[in-house]
């Protein structure tokens, strides 16, 4: 009875996930979530009574699909400050996150076994999400520099990809960024090909140390298409992203928002552009920063402290993960199950490759647990790998 | 570059006419609008500084797949005191209003050139939906009594449909409600057939007289899907909607669900929990009612002043619209475009159709223009018809 693209696709990771994240007993550091100790409540309520006050039933009514034109200009004027691009308010829509932008761009994409290029290890709802609409995934490997170029160059021989996805900046699930050399070399290699390159960016102004790196945008203006959320900087459950697309591809994409969902929540658009223009979010951010500065300085320095010899790791200027690469031979996925027995959870790597099982690498999340959750996790994780090695 | 299924979708008509309606000289009978003068923002309001106070930073987290456990209790509860049906709430998920109920719809059921039959005139919101999955519409024409059971009968004869689509109560576009009788004999063909039917059911709490109408679910418990919204008892801009589906169904919803954008958001829901909870919808519902049945009147008795002998019309004891069909031969498109010019606005009956173009058909929608503006909007196009005739 069902349709071919929903037979085979498994149930979420991210939902077995936060299932065991929920058991209280467990120190997690398997979810992606935000700490929520640093929502921004007061302020946002403010905002709510602010727009309440002000604009009554109309935040109430049917609204635009293309989401409320004062919140795209807000997010239009980040993108000049951060990145010095100049982003028009018409080539942004709105979407439920970041999330469904990935769905809209697999809906108005992909045919059946269409090529899309994915980073690998890449983030697992993307692969999700395209995986529902039957892409044939092309991966090509990132390392600590960036994207593989020698074997983007040969994933282009064969085959003819509609859309390269990646998350350069604090990437889920490694943590690595790519430089800007970098950057610049995958574009030359894909400045004349018939493709999008997606850059999903919801982690970058999370950055504790170090200098913004370049936008796709930038080097391929014309063929780069921008995800953004406030998932990671304001607050997750208003489900609140954009899709930043040239105008062809802005079309299509608002027949498919349409027939989708007609459009976003407009009570919550206004809210967050009444928060963004009566509050700083840069010194909200700066706090964010501070925090998840010190948590991941603390969970580095316990797998100094607790991990065996020859157990690699990233260590990102921001973002939200670590990325821990196991000896040759290693399974992570046996490692997890050993773990929640010693009540600590992380991600084992296979959900975020599109072709193997089995993998020797794992995510941690630092966001979301406390210095003393952290060490005491990492301890525990430590024992699991010396007693499996 | 696009996907086959976005190629050829038109851009919508709700835009293309709400972008009619935001013209203030123009008289609106156009748009599918509740009221805003009646959304209960002092309420929603007092409901929203509540679950900031008491629930605080939890309710700015990411949450569940599913949506909020106690919001689908309300529902169930709802269910079981207008149609006394028992809905556990593991078969309710919340979407982003019930247009996303039929994306996921689409993407779970639909492959391309799968059957779905679909009443006529239909919800052009379904049509579009089913259609970016690129379904074979098999049209049933809709009587004053409901589904055209013969020529349903014929539909079936050749076609193995997935889906049947229905909104028997109040149905956009003709206001008809299917008689309990029609619904019972329409259950009955369909009973031994491998198919589900969608009821989608947005208005039927707007009756203004007479009884509730038994829910299809009685007749065929185990393959009816049901669609619900807020958007047209409370408010529209959260797109709060829900499907109640088999547990075989519900397990593929959600994958879809997870796919397209994780959740819906999750403080909207809870201040729509927190609304149900605290205040009395009935006593809501009942000032609707009494506003939209004075507002209907108020057209029906123009209609009867200023249309000339021999257009039918629709009468309907509750929603949102009223159904005219002009004489044979005549085009509603081309009264479209008259009409514009003197400045009142509806839906030409075209989009409402799988197959047909240039149809005698119109669509009014009289809950959102006061008496006064009612009056003089049906007058104008009484004139129009006349001129035309």
């Amino acid at each position: 009875m069902f349709a071919n693209r929903i037979i085979n696709v498994p149930k979420s990771f991210i939902r077995e996930i936060l299932k065991v994240s929920a058991d209280k007993s467990i120190i997690s550091f398997a979810g992606g979530l935000p700490n929520r100790d640093l929502f921004p409540v007061e302020n946002i309520q403010m905002a709510t009574n602010r727009v309440f006050n002000t604009e009554g039933a109309d935040v109430l009514q049917y609204n635009k699909s293309e989401g409320d034109p004062e919140l795209r200009a807000e997010i239009s004027k980040r993108y000049k400050s951060i990145y010095s691009l100049d982003i028009p308010v018409k080539n942004i829509l709105i979407t439920n996150g970041s999330q469904q932008g990935l769905d809209l761009l697999g809906k108005v994409f992909l045919n059946e076994g269409d090529s899309v290029i994915m980073e690998e290890p890449g983030y697992l709802g993307a692969i999700q999400a395209f995986g529902v609409y039957k892409a044939d995934f092309i991966p090509v490997p990132v390392t600590e520099e960036g994207m593989d170029t020698a074997q983007l160059k040969s994933a282009l021989l064969n085959k003819k990809p509609k859309l390269i996805y990646t998350v350069p900046t604090f990437q889920n699930p490694s943590g690595i960024t790519y430089s800007n050399e970098n950057r610049k070399a995958v574009a030359d290699i894909l400045k004349n090909r018939d493709l999008y390159l997606v850059e999903d960016n919801p982690y970058a102004e999370l950055r504790f140390e170090g200098e913004h790196k370049k936008s796709f945008k930038e080097f391929l203006p014309e063929k780069t298409i921008l995800l953004g959320t406030i998932s990671k900087t304001i607050v997750p459950s208003f489900r609140l992203g954009w899709i930043v697309a040239p105008d062809e591809v802005m079309e299509k994409l608002l027949v498919a928002k349409q027939a989708s969902d007609l459009h976003t929540n407009y009570f919550t658009q206004r809210v967050v552009c009444t928060f963004l223009k009566d509050y700083s979010l840069d010194d909200h951010i700066k706090k964010i920063n501070a925090l998840y500065s010190t948590q991941k300085q603390a969970m580095i320095e316990a797998i100094k402290n607790y991990f065996p010899e020859g157990i690699k790791y990233t260590n990102p200027e921001g973002g939200m993960f670590l990325w821990v690469t196991l000896p040759e031979g290693f399974n992570a996925m046996d490692l997890f199950n050993r773990a929640i027995e010693k009540k600590v959870a992380f991600v084992p790597g296979d959900p975020f490759y599109t072709n193997k099982t089995g993998v020797n690498t794992l995510r941690l999340n630092y966001t979301n647990s406390d210095e003393h959750a952290i060490d005491a996790g990492i301890r525990r994780l430590g024992e699991c790998i010396r007693e499996a090695l």
